[in-house]
């Protein structure tokens, strides 16, 4: 591929012809926009927010290379001024968020842009794409660790993620969400991620015999031998490392795990543990890996089986169970006054917005509440600036937004803590304030439509 | 993001690991990896081959940069003769492939790559990364070409595509299986693909009146007068478009279509095609959009709704029915030996293979013969060099490859043209000779294991 991804022109053709139009007719004001997700995939109890951190580098580096802009006075689609405009643009908007890692319901805003129309216009497909994908895979990961708080996790997901950005970002999303790290090496450089990784069945085929392959993997990487016991037979696999075991302990290498990826994985286990345990490794642990998600974590669990640890690939990196959210970035007030959009099942709540969230006194999360960004009230104000006239106010680290995300997880209601839909969900207050003026800004539109 | 995503750091821990351990033990004879799918996904008759160009690219470029080595040497894991190694690696190797635009059918291999075992290990993830995310969504894209072949069909998935990367390559698989082009500026750009766009909800939102939006855009974008009327109410707009349309068309500007992107599709698309009718604007078409697939296109020209053309975003970008495929990319031989993994449910075929296709006289698909590379035959041989010594031997245009898609996809057995699982799926024999390959395959390998 010769063109990046943080080029403006990773974006959908209508903001651009829209840009134009918004240019030709003097329409520069400031606007307003606000992604929110408009409801919860099934089985969620709540979403996890996430990709803030990408979304700020995007706008921080926007900018047309002079390539660029000579490629699109190419399609002939497009008037000089645009192309002067585009030429000129950077983001020196303002942007309000969620921090990352924050639990969040339908309708509420995780991140609002303020900008001259054209550049919050502009922004709307990269910003989606950025926030959309690592808030489902964030929200997907908590839900393996809410089914495995103990147990070593590890996102496997890079092969079948939908390709390579996607499997980079799935690695942080998880991470944030809590998992302890990622096979990805790339995610390990960019984001500072523990990362893991041993052996593949490849590894054991290439060699004649599955002792020899054992020992050669173990000589070579000594701090870091969990050998894949399944290529053939899972329990003879295990046998033969307890066969190697004295002779590697004699070079004063530990055998840390054996990792089994296929057929009935806690049966294995509970044979496997056994073999090792008879055989004096009873400080070997047990990972597993293989077609995993949050409710074959939570079978393992329930049932006692001796596993310690994770690997989750394909069914984390692609939220196979939910693959998308239904979400939007919504123009919400434009030169000042309140907008909306009423199309059938997809109207929206009018105005800049802000989240009050309230707890218990033991300190779960009680309700929130969705009210006008300039209706002050108590409680702790979820939505806050993270950029000012295109300067970052604040960059946290992945582990402070992990941590938070760790601490906001186990301050959720226990019903909201389970796998499946809870009985009642999250109570999300909407303001009178709120409904107000979303009445106001219909009131507003001169078209023949009903009231929502 | 300050990586590259063609960086070979982008790969699973677990390679760097094995071929420490590789070069180690002296393990760099030839090996002969493929990659092929274990089985369809429910509902799919066929998947359609494609991302050999990508991982083309990706073999042709590979190599560890200064900074990488660097990184690497860095996480105190890898040893002076793997970096040394890693330092000067390139890709001089043969790939063997089906031509992208190929239907294909379990088992059957869609690559070959045949490069020292280092190598050839090493660029696993990243080959599996590209293959599966291109074949997946080329195989969905087919589905909406074959449930409507007429409608002009444009891919709206970037923003809740996985991502960026997914966004353009989802474009590409795309128009390579039949769709007309996508609203992706970048794949325009990148794959020259026709790129389509004109307002979204907003443009209507930031006008006060929805008429002077339609007459803003239409006088901005004259050639490409798209007008989006549901933002309020859809016949309204409908009306509103009938009566702008004498004023535009004294300006010389024809009102290609518009655009309904919620409700009841089909109802809004008949009322709006009498309003549009009455008002003179019978040469207006109608463009549709929102959560589409291949089922609902069906309903719509089942029902002959009079809708002539179909945006398609999320469904189509995440395959939302079927967001993986069971893919892998596996040893097939080692130092001339063939070899495979037994663990089970995951058995595969060992050595290297070809697949002949047979037609019927009628021109149509008969059936698949899958054998081993050196058991020549007559019939058409899909797997045909494409890389040797790491130099690519031809370079088939995306045009051409979708060409090869759309007529071999019309050379298909009618009931696997249909959405619904076939009651008799394409034949595919396994050969004698590839059963005594694998059989012998079996019998060399010392670990106590019951045959397959």
């Amino acid at each position: 591929m010769t063109s990046r991804l943080d080029s403006p022109l990773l974006t959908d053709l209508y903001q651009l012809t829209m840009l134009q139009s918004y240019l030709d007719h003097g329409l520069e004001d400031t606007a307003v926009f606000e992604f929110f997700v408009r409801k919860l995939p099934a089985g969620r109890n709540f979403l996890l927010a996430a990709g803030l951190a990408q979304v700020l580098d995007y706008l921080e580096a926007l900018h047309f290379t002079a390539d660029e802009i000579a490629w699109l006075a190419g399609t002939g689609r497009f008037n000089p001024r645009l192309l002067d405009y585009l030429a000129g643009l950077r983001f020196e908007g303002d942007v309000h968020a969620m921090a990352e890692g924050t639990p969040c319901f339908p309708d509420e805003p995780l991140l609002r842009i303020t900008a001259p129309l054209p550049v919050a216009q502009l922004v709307e497909s990269r910003v989606i794409n950025l926030l959309h994908f690592q808030t489902l895979i964030a929200s997907k990961a908590a839900r393996l660790r809410l089914a495995a708080p103990e147990a070593l996790l590890v996102d496997f997901g890079l092969r079948r993620a939908h390709a390579g950005e996607a499997g980079l970002l799935a690695a942080r999303a998880g991470y944030l969400a809590g998992l302890d790290g990622t096979a990805t090496v790339l995610a390990g450089r960019e984001f500072g991620i523990p990362i893991f990784g041993t052996m593949a069945h490849s590894f054991i085929e290439a060699h004649d015999d599955e002792a020899q392959a054992f020992e050669h993997f173990a000589r070579s990487q000594p701090d870091n031998v969990v050998l894949l016991i399944d290529t053939y037979d899972t329990e003879a696999g295990a046998r033969t490392v307890v066969d190697i075991a004295p002779r590697l302990r004699a070079k004063g290498i530990r055998i840390k795990a054996v990792r089994i990826d296929s057929g009935d994985l806690a049966g294995h286990a509970r044979r496997v543990r056994r073999i090792l345990d008879a055989g004096g490794l009873t400080d070997t642990g047990i990972f597993a890996s293989g077609n995993l998600d949050e409710y074959r974590l939570r079978e393992f669990i329930d049932a006692g089986a001796p596993i310690d640890g994770f690997g989750v690939g394909t069914r984390l990196g692609v939220s196979s169970d939910a693959p998308y959210l239904d979400c939007a970035y919504k123009l919400q007030e434009y030169a000042g006054i309140p907008r909306r959009k009423r199309s059938e099942g997809k109207a929206t709540w009018a105005g800049r917005k802000q989240v009050y969230r309230y707890y218990d006194t033991d300190g779960r999360l009680a309700r929130d509440c969705l009210t006008c960004a300039d209706d002050a009230r108590d409680g702790e104000a979820l939505i806050q600036p993270v950029m000012q006239a295109g300067r970052r106010l604040a960059r946290p680290s992945l582990d402070e937004s992990r941590a938070h995300a760790l601490a906001s997880m186990q301050r959720l209601p226990p019903p909201l803590q389970t796998l499946e839909t809870a009985a009642t969900p999250c109570r999300v207050e909407v303001s009178p304030a709120l409904k107000s003026v979303t009445r106001k800004a219909d009131t507003r539109i001169a078209a023949d439509a009903s009231p929502p």
